[in-house]
């Protein structure tokens, strides 16, 4: 507004010579409203500029969190398909042998699991606790259930028929339990 | 346009008094150093905008190709601790065994192995090809040499000592290798 009334006060000293007054005068004129047009051009390209850095903020925040995520879970596809590696090496380690040549394949393949096992633990990936504790559907999956006793209290697990795994905060397979209820 | 038409008419009308022309050239003057001062400021911050611009389209593209990276290579460091674990298991699979324990023993251990190498392989890591192949340093590590001779051309592979393995592209261990010269 002030813009205007310095206008006006202008207007009203000009001199008298006619034609050239009015040249000036629009002249005068244009300057004003190209300032504002470029005050208005200046804070609009402020505001993308703005909003340009928050975006950057923003995409630097959002990327380095995925990285982080598909950094501690990069493990989880293969860890999930060496599962039934290391349930298959344990049920080996199950069977009953007695010859000599038994008993030092089996040896062999103990130290094997043992080392497939720390390989697992070093990347995050460790067996759900699940024998005695108390059921928790978000890592255990009861698929049978046994009357509760003294012994063994309704919700607690009985017993573990194959292992569950997860790796760091996510379940990788459930275990699978028997429950008392 | 019509605003500029509507002052120059009133200056037409306004009246003679000689002094103000130097106050309104000053303020003239005073004007277009401002337009001036405003372009340079709309001309800065509208560079400013296209670099902030430019940035995000860099800091997006150099995203996806990490995530591509971390997503491709993932398997990696898990996969690299795996290798003495499959070594171990094919050294037990090497072991001569006669009775009947131990081949059934034997044979549960080849399966396992059999998946072991399955899973592996969908993860993208190979056996690097390394029997009867030319040698080739990025692949494989010469640790002795034999002579050449007509059945061994020089610098092919004669033996494999310790398997290689890549990941994709990427060599996890170089094969161990004798080679002709």
């Amino acid at each position: 507004m002030s813009e205007k009334e310095k206008v006006s006060e202008e207007v009203t000293e000009t001199n008298e010579v006619e034609e050239s007054t009015v040249d000036e005068s629009t002249e005068e004129t244009e300057v004003v409203s190209e300032v504002d047009e470029l005050k208005k051009q200046l804070e609009e390209t402020e505001d993308k500029f703005l909003r340009a850095r928050a975006e950057i903020a923003n995409i630097t925040n959002r990327n380095r969190n995925e990285r982080e995520l598909l950094q501690k879970y990069r493990s989880q596809d293969l860890g999930k398909k060496l599962l039934p590696v290391i349930d298959n090496l344990e049920r080996a380690m199950n069977s009953e042998v007695t010859d000599e040549q038994s008993v030092s394949l089996k040896k062999g393949v103990e130290m094997v699991l043992e080392s497939l096992r720390q390989a697992l633990k070093e990347e995050g990936i460790e067996e759900i606790p699940a024998t005695g504790v108390a059921f928790d559907p978000n890592l255990h999956q009861a698929v049978q259930t046994v009357p509760a006793s003294d012994d063994c209290p309704a919700d607690t697990i009985v017993e573990v028929l194959q292992k569950g795994y997860k790796l760091h905060d996510r379940v990788l397979r459930a275990s699978m339990v028997v429950v008392a209820q």
